[in-house]
């Protein structure tokens, strides 16, 4: 199952711009640039069903717990969010019912059919990074991240070594003690779930044939992983 | 925040009565005995929320995932559940989406309002265990036991040890490499929520008056506990 919580720029009209101009809602601090297309193209490849979010992170960060400063974070790396500062909790509750509940729910109710079925799923959660964070570059390109069990993310990270070109590393440039596991922390960590956060850095995402392209280098990845495991 | 998974031994119409006789339906392979009651009691005397099902456990048991054998299990101890041999992944499914889903949405939006809120509260589940089991007697009274994080389970070991006359142990009769802390992973672990699972031996648990005696007796032990931890 592919998951990603980052998908969307979309403000939605109920919660207005948070007072972020045009320019900053485009922004990688609103959503990770690339990774729906991403998502989508290694949905398709290894027809896996896909849940993806329709909301910008900065109305509610989906990978973060309701108590985190970061679900509604009042200040993104160097930008300030206005529309952030001062919640209060029936702010954060009403936001924490009308997003983080339903994409959680629902992401839970289709893995639990799934284990009733007898087919535990695989999550893979996809998302995107910006190649210059607080002006330093970032020479990672893709970043390989568990929560509690390593056993899926060594497996990608060998088959991507060995199958791409691209610079890996584990637990790089964020890790689960960055708190960035939370998706898998809640849904697949719970039930054994073997799973991977994949970070692309997104300056490789730029356009659709970059991402066509990398969905295509990743598809054959991710199913040498799963037969590595065990899993196919 | 107070949860019984197994506080009834109701059958509901729909899944008719498994094909066990009446007594075995009242038996503590149905449900736990005493629970519920003691679950009200620790609610009450320390104004928590209490979240319980209403069907028994051999039906769903909701302190189990959609995959594992004892979700709906086909023997428990000695006794076959001949309503629950050779289950079609359709009718494990419909029992998941009927039963389990519901129970534990409802479980996760009440714990992520409260964060939300500002409030992270405290998950004690509550449960009880027979005294002789596969013919041996349980010397132990009060189970205390934890998934991951053990702070709050050994607060209340210590308090209980300090405030009761009961024979405590932790992760006694059982712990989470049995499988049994489903709940408390599911809900409390992925957020970091202090909790603890109450196993109360039944026998202490067999009439109204053992109820109350024993909820005014474990009321000022979590209390306690809460204090010695940090949290009030």
């Amino acid at each position: 199952m592919i998951v990603c919580e980052h998908a969307s720029n979309h403000f939605p009209p109920a919660f207005g711009t948070l007072g972020l101009d045009a320019e900053t809602r485009k922004a990688h601090i609103a959503w990770d640039p690339g990774a729906l297309g991403l998502a989508r193209g290694l949905s398709k490849a290894l027809d896996a069903p896909l849940v993806s979010a329709g909301i910008s992170r900065l109305v509610y960060d989906l990978n973060r717990p309701p108590h985190a400063p970061g679900a509604m974070a009042a200040k993104s790396e160097v930008f300030e969010v206005p529309g952030n500062v001062g919640l209060s909790p029936a702010d954060r509750q009403r936001r924490t019912e009308l997003i983080y509940l339903p994409f959680h729910a629902a992401l839970h109710a289709e893995i639990a059919r799934l284990l009733a079925k007898g087919r535990p799923p695989v999550i893979v959660t996809v998302h995107s990074f910006t190649p210059v964070y607080y002006g330093q570059h970032r020479e990672v390109e893709l970043g390989i991240i568990h929560d509690a069990d390593p056993t899926f993310a060594e497996a990608v990270l060998a088959e991507a070594q060995s199958l791409t070109g691209l610079t890996c590393r584990l637990n790089e440039p964020y890790s689960a003690a960055d708190g960035v596991t939370h998706t898998l922390r809640l849904q697949a960590t719970p039930y054994g779930l073997h799973h991977v956060m994949l970070e692309l850095r997104n300056d490789l995402l730029a356009d659709d044939l970059a991402i066509a392209s990398m969905a295509d280098g990743l598809a054959p990845v991710l199913t040498a992983a799963l037969t590595r495991i065990g899993t196919t």
